[in-house]
């Protein structure tokens, strides 16, 4: 195996020059977009709000803006409980999820109808759904949840990460459209648990609370070949960190994958909560968040934000 | 910017080993896909054939297999075809196609009838067909032809790249499809040029001959941020060298992008030709072919050859 | 207005014959198709049965066959409960379902998204369960039954109708299609009840168990312009029954609506029961039964029962 | 054969006094819709015309308005065609096209993509187009337009109806849409001859000029189970003109077939123009033609014309 080297100490001084003139520019915005508002939880947030972490492998971490401020981490939750899934049972996630970008909203159930409820990838919510299905494995929701909140907490190596109850409560109320595409999938055998207690489970995973600093530090397994250098632990092989990567690349942002891919250039994941968490393999884990969203969904600061920190630093992967 | 180092040249004569044993491999091969067989010409061609070409930015080139042979380099053309129209009317050419996956076969019209008769991206048909109208400007086709084939020559570095006739027929003769996407677009307005001499133009593009050396030759300045380091010639800027990279991850292959960045991780573009450029950014720039095509119409030995590849040198983009 | 005269009752001799010639012909034909097997209380049901029964204004019936054998009428029930619809909200039915042909199979969600969750006819499922949830007006699902199940005593002219509460709860288990359709409606905010309660009211109203002569009782207010002349009963006006006929002949064979209107030429209702409700306009209401289904899910025999009767009688509306 | 006896004589007056009054109301308008843009010289017409027409099997003919003026009969020619070729090579028509509505636009593509390049119904243009490419039989267009014309003439009784050879150049110059969906037909193999020539005999086809009068006689066959009972005259069997009836009723008017079936009960079939044949079986058939058309592309005071000489008549089939 051939080695790319590490972003090096020496040039950490312009690193965090680098992000308090991006925080400084994110801060004097005025075009933030819009807080996601079928939420009710979320759309009380203000969007006034901006933070930046860089966690390098040597386990140094750079923050700006409000880099502490905990915020729902929504989809970015996803990534974790897929690489999870491919823990426990693993290349058999792919019997229930593909890995092609769907080409359509998040939400969009038309694609299952044409594939026989087959989600096309693990990040649209469908696809997300059928992970969480499969790594049940007939236990309780909570019990579940334990399980990821742990994982979580694992690779951020931080014990303090916790779910934001009423956030999770909150979904649960809104979520007919989650209920849609679950029922759907049932319909053609995909899933295994009960509904109510499936998407109890999904909407926790999804309520998880991080700052940017805390997703940042839990990204750092996929800066490194599935090894987090700063405590030592390989959370995933080699191959298995670079083809989440991958997937992160071609669907982490539904879509507007291929936008992220053209400005950005980097693997990346984004949450409705307005929480975007990107890697640069090699080099660094990024988190950003700014809870205002494009028409896509996805963080308008936050990929503004990673865009210039990309431009700065010349991380993009191509 | 921050720099990643060329691939070593300490290490090339590693390199000519991989190449020499994924050749075996090939070679061995009893299951080989399918050759095209919707243009006549292309469907004579014989399927055991192998060849792999590894262009280092130092100038090095890697062979094996028959890496010599001349094949019909189809849909990677529209690589070459982007990169003209970038230079000539610059972004203006989002507005003739998007930068999305499509999710769809590379032929798909449905795509197109929901979004207003604008293509996705510039790699599936509707697109490249676009791309080619909007570099024309009113010429007729075989000035723009000598345009595009002057183009590719000049980033090949090599004046015997030239236009297979016969495949070019042979194609005029089967493309029904092709001219229903055409007039699809231009029932919206979006086409400036008779659709026959566009699709003259455009299959003629499709027919450029080369072979796996030309073609990683030719790919170098997408390897080192729009420069070939080998002529020293400036082809596009870092940035938009950048962009084509990442369109080619995300839309490089059609319908299987997201396996092919899963498997090999890496910017490509194939061709029903049998062949696939693929660019390791920083490290080098590869040409597979084998005529035989997976069900999405990739070519399945020039897949799993990369695949290897990636492996061995772990030049992976993730 | 002009009028259309009745069937002459001279004629009756001859239609009981041709009754028994038909059920003679579907008695000895060994090409039945398939029993519904979604539904695990209809899969049990025995092919090899047949009943027709023909109902004229005149109060004469005319029988063949097990036209005495209740079965379940399933999606049939959707022509009453939109017939309540229209009488209790009147055209503000319009506003929770359309009126097209919807081209797609009968659980189909594919168009539910490209039309905001408005269904596209009161006939598909999405489309009958929105029709009940206009009935609801905040009622417990009994209630509603009660209501629904009192209209078709009141229509068939017949207390003795009820519903099969074995098969209502066979279709609850295997419901996850209807539920994600009503979900999906839901998060558009077209849905005004919870959906567990809605869906149960929906499938006690498809487990109705009627017999062929029962349910061609039922239909003889659409034979005469809303009257009911065997009762007397108006049950809606002239313009709405041939506003009802003129659904049923569009959409009341889901995605075989056409080759329905094609062969036999009436306006009809189908269910996967294996019955079929078809209105003579001023002649006759006609009601076969045969458990066996096409692809599309429609009688096989009941199909071509109606095809023969409609050569014999001249009764196509064409 | 039970027959239903025609529109009385003594009636007809009471015809003309209705007729004369929806004229009234016709001309009253101000809310007339829009004239067809898309080909020039429709688009030059002036939409402030209304006539009807009235022809009974008896030979009478009632008129109102401008029933004299000719106009483009455009789609409605899709009927004669379809006659014609169910003459030709009988049912082997629907190997080529099926008997279904679309749920979608006249000129969608989409349908074509998901069932493999046939056409669903003979109305739709793809239909149509079919339809011709079937009666060519490797003849030249000059000589399939004869054939069409002088079929056109002979039910129709008239052999002064011509087509309009401004119209058609001015559809070929913009057909780019027709032409996408030739050729997509064709990549299918769906197509027999050139897409030029085919294209042409079409767009001839569509160019044929009639008068509201000429139009509703060249239906009486329809209206009498295929017998023109003027000129005593057998154009098609009983049953395959309640098969042509039903198409029309089917799918007559586009993606509004439903609505039209809805509000009038009758088959009709629409055109661009601003014509609408439509069949009162049994009893007449009807032309009116008022350019400006509804949002689907149907005539909307000829429609609103149509639903109160029913209102009047209580011709609807339902």
């Amino acid at each position: 195996m051939i080695k790319t080297p590490l972003f090096l100490a020496t040039e950490t001084l312009t690193l965090q020059t680098i992000l308090n003139e991006i925080a400084d520019t994110m801060n004097a915005s005025t075009e933030r977009g819009t807080v996601a508002n079928y939420i009710p939880e979320l759309a009380a947030v203000d969007p006034n709000q901006f933070g930046i972490s860089v966690a390098l492998p040597t386990g140094e971490v750079f923050n700006a803006g409000c880099a502490q401020q905990l915020f729902s981490i929504q989809s970015i939750s996803k990534v974790f409980s897929l690489t999870l899934a491919l823990g426990k049972i693993g290349d058999a996630v792919w019997n229930k999820v593909g890995r092609e970008p769907s080409g359509d909203p998040f939400n969009s159930i038309v694609q299952l109808e044409h594939e026989h409820g087959k989600p096309r990838n693990p990040f649209i919510n469908a696809g997300a759904i059928a992970v969480v299905d499969s790594i049940m494995m007939g236990h309780e929701p909570k019990e579940v949840l334990a399980e990821i909140l742990q994982f979580v907490r694992y690779i951020a190596n931080d014990n303090s990460v916790a779910i934001d109850e009423k956030v999770a409560l909150s979904e649960l109320a809104t979520g007919h459209r989650n209920a849609s595409l679950a029922h759907f999938m049932a319909s053609f055998g995909r899933i295994e648990h009960d509904i109510n207690k499936l998407l109890g489970a999904y909407y926790h995973q999804c309520s998880i609370s991080m700052s940017c600093e805390q997703l940042a530090k839990s990204g750092l397994f996929l800066v490194s070949d599935g090894v987090n250098r700063v405590t030592g632990k390989q959370i995933v092989s080699s191959q298995r960190a670079r083809r989440i990567n991958s997937l992160m690349l071609m669907c982490g942002h539904y879509d507007g994958s291929g936008e992220f891919a053209y400005r950005v250039g980097l693997p990346g994941k984004s949450g409705v909560g307005g929480g975007i968490l990107a890697i640069a393999p090699g080099k660094a884990s990024i988190a950003v968040w700014s809870p205002g969203l494009d028409t896509i969904g996805n963080s308008k600061l936050g990929t503004l934000a990673l865009e210039l920190l990309v431009q700065r630093t010349g991380w993009s992967v191509f």
